[in-house]
């Protein structure tokens, strides 16, 4: 491998940093349809098997950039930092998110499926990690889920985002819940019920209640001395069983 | 019920809130024995039963005492918000802990137990939440686990903390683990282990690895295309698998 050109980058002001710097939220992802990968684990995966294009490496002056073939940035430490908010200290790759299909209630039910509108990125990726875990068909990701490539919502996937089957689908409101399950303490109990070939299942926010599920047909997992289990766990039982 | 008598407080340097302050960290929490309270819901539902001795009633001028026959200290807005550390804006109440019996290897297994040995007072609190929702019989916290009574773990609990079977267990390395059983990718599949009366599972941090449970028999939650499920999520998945 020939020596790799390195950019240095010390300014705050610099547009490439500022660009970088609007993918720490959502509204910079979308706009620029970039995102950062962190995480040593993550990123020496990705390194072995780059599966999305890379815009990018940024390292700062004590990291060896891990490719020849793309655009490395050396950062001034401060300016480093504001762009590894989980504390990694390891190479960042700025990478382009493919495109990621729609999908609309009508299609048809592809063995099990989850409807996610979930705001929070860390819940969204706890449970994207958990459909990926259980094979889960399609993930549908609403207007109201956080971004999926939101770094807090890779990292509570455990990078499982980069291999979810994500599909974007449009406004919850415009969904036909009819047909979906939606967890709730009143539902019918989760091993009184049948085992389905195919389901739509919709996980919303915890203590949120069900506003907007109310058409569903609902399922419990039976517990004791506690109202609810965590949202996720829930989520992840009713999965487990029904993927088996 | 008559006016309650109310004291102000407004100096950081006030002995009463040095001693409040320190509950917000493991180490006065034990020298203390107290434990700060919070949440609205939690709260609310505490006075209504009050399972705990209430050492006092923190609130700001803004708030209203919930009850009457305890001391209670208006503090001063920054005051009450550095105790405040989950933003509750509400009621804070200062309780003492009760006595946590202690347990040891040899004890007879009762049930389903599980040993903690969690650093992490999230982690702790998302576990002790599906073992009460479960009906675990004994949580064994060693000395390695985060304290129970951490804010933190609290809120992560969804109080169920004060609901669960504690018991103190000591050091991890004096524990006999080869009756126990632990999750690893590596063990039998979670199928095709018959159901115990009785047993002891050991839930380690995500991400250590076995480090000190090499000794234990092991069991896996099939997955596909992730390397790991989220601890909580895995141990939750036991824990209904043999509870029910």
């Amino acid at each position: 491998m020939s020596q790799p050109k390195i950019d240095s980058l010390s300014s705050s002001g610099n547009p490439k940093f500022i660009l970088w710097r609007s993918l720490l939220n959502a509204k910079g992802i979308k706009k620029e349809n970039l995102f950062i990968l962190s995480g040593e684990k993550l990123v020496r995966e990705f390194i072995q098997n780059p599966t999305y294009k890379i815009s990018c490496e940024l390292i700062t002056k004590d990291l060896f950039p891990l490719q020849a073939q793309k655009n490395i940035f050396e950062l001034d430490k401060t300016l480093f930092q504001e762009l590894d908010v989980i504390g990694t200290r390891f190479n960042l790759l700025v990478l382009e998110i493919p495109e990621i299909k729609e999908s609309v209630s009508s299609d048809k039910i592809e063995g099990i499926e989850v409807v996610a509108p979930l705001g929070d990125p860390k819940n969204l990726g706890a449970l994207i990690r958990s459909c990926v875990a259980f094979g889960i068909r399609k993930i549908h990701l609403t207007d109201e889920s956080a971004h999926p490539f939101h770094p807090q919502c890779l990292k509570a996937s455990a990078g499982a985002v980069l291999k979810a089957p994500l599909y974007k689908a449009g406004l919850l409101k415009n969904w036909d819940l009819k047909t979906s399950w939606a967890l709730d303490s009143k539902g019918q109990e989760l091993e009184q019920v049948p085992k389905p070939d195919t389901a739509r299942i919709i996980v919303g926010e915890e203590g949120r209640g069900l506003a907007g599920f109310e058409q569903s047909q609902f399922i419990s997992i039976p517990t004791q001395n506690v109202e609810s289990l965590n949202a996720t766990v829930a989520a992840s039982l009713l999965l487990y069983s029904w993927s088996h």
